[in-house]
């Protein structure tokens, strides 16, 4: 397992290396100095390893998805600043545990950071290998993803799961559930499509990493949920979603899918220091 | 006159349909009712009819640029949006004159708007046409527009020229310049560049599109600044870049340039009516 979580550290590190190298001697300082604080400071998330992970599943090299794992860093930074951002509004409960910046540049680096995104994901065009087409694909994948009926759809779920604006808190759990699809969910899904659809590979395989994301996505937004595992629902939400997600990779076993499967590893662990029972093997 | 005033509106007519279209059916209605009063509300740049009267000017259809101009006017009002957010900083000076709704939705709106602008840009593409490049080099110019060097720096100058966060106004007449080179500049000189690489304009041809692009935003900047016209120095200033705008459809004599030109004739009429003397005809 530790030689998994190396692997998995050393993508995280090439792909801020790749980011650091496109902003390198960017002007003026006033701009990037905040976005660089908020790219290496915000919470990772497991989007851009798995976009890697997933080209190289169905064959693709690395440096194939290393733009899109940037890109897709991008947006989840601009997404999470967004979202904690410090607002008039006094009922906003999630702030930023730190806020370096005044809210107005805030705002504004985390808008930046998405054209930026798609800048890199332009710049991967390479007519020697005849890629424009697996590129505007992978600018809808994150668009959608990134957008309205993604994660800004799940970030609105939860203004109102968590009773912002003056409103009661809902607590259907329908809600709930439907904000981890569309955020994690969402954003880790897109991930891995992304991956799939750069590495070259099938309609097949790319539908069946891209639900593989979707479950890891899901788990794994419980799990910054409800640190505590205290709410036994969604546990047991979060071990199905393991079990479907072992699943999908099932069906690829004549693929590399081992690093892909260690994604879990984490989560396992997890679960089993929740003491929660579930299967060690599927 | 009048008959450009139509020609202009139509093509923002246009340009609406096709937003609207795009929009049509896209659940859930609680992120896309914000979003479609956004679109609707906020004041109109002029950067998507020069971006469609570009790639007409250099040979192209009017059909090739509606996606990009829409995409154009999704990215101004996402940050005509974030600008004009009612943040908890209480100097923040600059408030919208109507919030419909709460900041946190407004700011996750114009958060959808970006990706959803990439997205309408990706569906252009066109294998028939074999136009992947240009649309890919349309993503890239937008990004550059709308990005850290570009826009958002132009707000960041806005910022620093208000003094907000509690510095001191910064009136330093280069910086208040720039700003206006970054933000309408910047996005009327992206939209006139974008609309010349659709429409299959020359090299030279995008490129004096896009200074007069930047001219002409930067004029329209100084307007918004200015309204009532009593900076001497920025009348002066927009004078001479009507000028210089101008200066730039001189060498494309061969070209329709008159629907371009025409935008200038409002400049004049405002630049007229503050009694501000410039000459007639270049």
């Amino acid at each position: 397992m530790s030689q998994n979580h190396t692997s998995w550290a050393t993508i995280n590190t090439e792909v801020e290396a790749h980011i650091e190298k496109a902003l390198c001697g960017k002007q003026p300082p006033m701009v990037f100095d905040p976005m660089n604080h908020l790219i290496f400071e915000v919470p990772r998330s497991m989007a851009p390893a798995l976009c890697i992970a997933a080209c190289e599943a169905v064959g693709g090299r690395k440096e194939q998805a290393i733009p899109a794992a940037s890109a897709l860093h991008l947006m989840h930074v601009a997404t999470y600043t967004h979202e904690y951002l410090h607002l008039s509004d006094k009922s906003m409960v999630a702030t930023m545990p730190h806020h370096e910046f005044e809210p107005s540049i805030e705002l504004l680096t985390a808008d930046g950071m998405i054209p930026f995104g798609y800048e890199l994901l332009a710049a991967m065009e390479d007519p020697a290998n005849n890629n424009s087409e697996s590129v505007l694909q992978v600018m809808i994948e994150i668009g959608r993803a990134m957008g309205s009926q993604g994660m800004i759809n799940g970030q609105y779920l939860n203004v109102r799961c968590l009773g912002l604006d003056g409103e009661k808190p809902c607590d259907q759990e329908g809600m709930m559930d439907q904000m981890f699809e569309k955020k994690g969910g969402g954003l880790y899904s897109c991930g891995a499509a992304c991956g799939a659809i750069l590495g070259g590979g099938s309609d097949e395989e790319i539908e069946k990493l891209r639900r593989y994301g979707l479950y890891v996505g899901m788990i794994h937004g419980i799990m910054v949920h409800d640190k505590s595992g205290k709410e036994k629902r969604l546990l047991k939400l979060a071990d199905s979603l393991r079990f479907l997600a072992l699943k999908e990779l099932e069906g690829m076993k004549d693929k590399n899918t081992e690093p892909i499967c260690s994604l879990m590893d984490g989560f396992s662990a997890f679960l089993r220091v929740q003491k929660f029972h579930f299967p060690q093997k599927v």
